[in-house]
C-alpha cells in the first residue's frame, strides 16, 4: 500500500488520511447518466453530492420520521465501494455479480481504517444495501430518483441509449413509495410525460 | 425562469426540483485545485462531497462537540451561491468584493425555494460565512485543509502556478486551529515538507 502522508506518526490519523485519497477516485469513476444540463457523464462523487442534498431538500416527504443524519451520511459514502467494483448499470444482468463484487471491495476500501471507524461504515454501507430501516429505505429514494430526472432533463438519456422501457423502470423503481409516497406520485407523473413526450417507451 | 417541471401542480415541489437543476450548475463550476491525483481540475460539487466525507471522518478531532448534521449540511450547500457568483481564489486580492456578489447570488438561488426553506438554507450559508459558531470553525477547517493535501499531493500545485508562499497559506489557514488543534498541527507538519520537498517557497 501507498503510504502518502509517511510523515505523520500517528497511524490512526496516517490511515484516515489515506482513505481520503483512495475514495478520491469516484471522481473519475463515471456513470451510465449524464448530469442535468447533458454537458458530461456523472461521476460518483458527484452523484453522492446532489442525492445527499436531495435528501436534505426533500426530507419533508419522508412516509415515516428518519434520522436525516444517518441518511445523508449513508448516502455520501454509498459508491464507495466502487472505487474497486465500478459502477454497475441499474437494468444491467450483471447486479447480482456486483453486488459479490462490492462486498469484497468494502472490506478493502473501509479496511484503510481502524477497527471501530471501519465497523461503522461497512454497517452503514450494509443497512443502506439492505433497504430494510427506515433511514436506508428513504436514503434509496435519492439514489433512484436523481437518474429519473436526469433522463427527463435529457430527453431520454439512457433508456433510449439502452432501450429502457416503461415497464422495466417502474420494477426498478417502485420500492421508492416505501420511501415516500409523495415522491412516488410524483415519480409516476415524471413517466408519464416522458412516454408522452417520446422519451420512454412504453408497450401496448 | 425556466419551469422544467410545468407538469408539477404543487408549487413549493416544483421550487425544489427546480432549484436542485439549479445547483447542479456547480459541476461545471471548476475550482483553482486539482483532485488528489492531479487527474483534473476539481468541480465545486466535487469538493463539497470531499469535505463532508472529511468532516465525518475526522468528527473526533474537533475542539468541542459539534452537531455534526449541522456541519455536514453546511458543507453540502456552502459553495451554492458559486452557482451565479463563480469560484474565487482564497489569495485573491477581489475576496471582499466577491463576497457582496456571493450574498446577492444567495437570495436568488434560495428564492427558488418557499420561505421556511429558503431562510433555513440562507441561514446556514451565513453562519458557515461567519465562523462564529463551534459547527461553522469545525465546518471551515475541511474547506481549508482539500486544498491543502491537494497542493502536497500534486507536488506544489496552485502554489508554484500562483507564486503562493509558505506565510500566505499560514495566514488564510491558521483560523483552522479555532475548529480542531490536532488538524492544525497536522496541518503545519505538511507544510513544513512541503517547504522541504520544494513545493512551497519559504522566505529566508
Amino acid at each position: 500500500m501507498n503510504r502518502n502522508f509517511d510523515f505523520v506518526s500517528d497511524k490512526r490519523l496516517e490511515g484516515q488520511l489515506d482513505f481520503i485519497i483512495e475514495i478520491d477516485k469516484l471522481k473519475n469513476i463515471a456513470r451510465k447518466s449524464m448530469v442535468f444540463d447533458g454537458s458530461h457523464f456523472e461521476n460518483d462523487a458527484e452523484h453522492s453530492w446532489t442525492i445527499s442534498v436531495l435528501a436534505i431538500l426533500l426530507r419533508e416527504y419522508a412516509n415515516f420520521n428518519v434520522n436525516i443524519e444517518k441518511v445523508i451520511i449513508m448516502l455520501l459514502i454509498h459508491d464507495i465501494v466502487e472505487v474497486y467494483a465500478g459502477d454497475t448499470f441499474l437494468y444491467s444482468a450483471k447486479r447480482s455479480a456486483a453486488h459479490i463484487e462490492e462486498e469484497k471491495s468494502a472490506e478493502k476500501i473501509f479496511g484503510f481504517l481502524e477497527e471501530d471507524q471501519k465497523e461503522y461504515f461497512l454497517s452503514l454501507w450494509k443497512e443502506f444495501e439492505e433497504r430494510k430501516t427506515n433511514e436506508a429505505k428513504f436514503a434509496t429514494v435519492f439514489d433512484r430518483l436523481e437518474p429519473l430526472v436526469q433522463n427527463y432533463m435529457t430527453q431520454g438519456g439512457t433508456w433510449k441509449k439502452y432501450n429502457v422501457t416503461y415497464q422495466m423502470v417502474i420494477d426498478k423503481t417502485s420500492h421508492i413509495q416505501e420511501g415516500s409516497k409523495e415522491i412516488w406520485d410524483f415519480v409516476k407523473k415524471l413517466l408519464q410525460v416522458c412516454v408522452e413526450r417520446g422519451y420512454l417507451a412504453k408497450e401496448e
